[in-house]
């Protein structure tokens, strides 16, 4: 099923990932829904950069960086729109401060809408 | 020690994600087990598909479309083994209703059991 | 602007996922640290191996297998350092019981700092 034709080939669906602000959520979220981009993944995590010297306390250990409360993005988009997702992200995910975080982008050898069956660009 | 023989080449080993519903979370454990696939990371998600117009309150923001709990699910597989995989989820995480979620592959390059060292197919 | 000279090319950056025992992130952390890598991701997850036999409640479902916290670390590497950061890895997150988790590398295609819009190495 995964390999009729239709599926998606590598390089044709790509994931998009993003570790953004909190606060820049709401502006990330609207600016990618005025766009008409869909299927959005969130998650909280912890990051940290290059920044230093903070120590804190996460469940229960301490660390001598400073790991901040951060959100994941993810979404799986067809390639031909993956630079307009990315650089919607990147504009309204800015602040110009340390810590605005990264996206990057990973190739998807197979995608399926769990509802339907559908394989390849129709599942995204 | 990453190259060696043995180590996982591109294409050969998969990482399979699916984000499902979490009333369906047991029925697709179940059914992986019994196919004898192990080795699962589950991770606490919101997300949203095209589905849009309600309105919720996620961390102190407010949205303007409906972010639901889900759960990822991640799975790194051999490459003759992610089509089913694939299925077992599809199969037993549909509801038929909108919101049932997406599965997708990406390439793993390469692949590290932490307790023993060992490489490639042999780690998972 | 994401395919511009200096852009990363698929193999020349990868993401390194691992998940690791809650209680071996410190030491992983501090390692990483000594090496100078930095820019990660955490996240709080539920994993299991292939050990069996508990029974557990979670979000009100019971499960056969014992799904247990463990933390997933991501990191967006250079492919010249990659080695040594999943080594690293691996040896402090090693106790040598059942249950020390798994580290494995995924292509990465693209990657940009949201900060200045930096792409490829330069944004890692």
């Amino acid at each position: 099923m995964m390999r009729a034709a239709g599926a998606a080939r590598e390089g044709f669906v790509q994931k998009i990932e993003a570790i953004v602000r909190e606060e820049r959520l709401p502006i990330v979220l609207a600016a990618l829904g005025e766009h008409g981009y869909g299927g959005i993944t969130m998650t909280q995590v912890r990051g940290h950069g290059r920044q230093r010297g903070v120590t804190e306390q996460w469940r229960g250990n301490e660390y001598r960086v400073d790991f901040l409360p951060k959100i994941k993005i993810e979404m799986i988009v067809a390639d031909n729109v993956a630079d307009s997702v990315i650089n919607t992200i990147c504009e309204n995910a800015r602040t110009g401060a340390v810590g605005d975080g990264k996206i990057w982008a990973t190739p998807v050898t197979r995608v399926v809408r769990v509802r339907t069956g559908e394989v390849g660009e129709a599942a995204i």
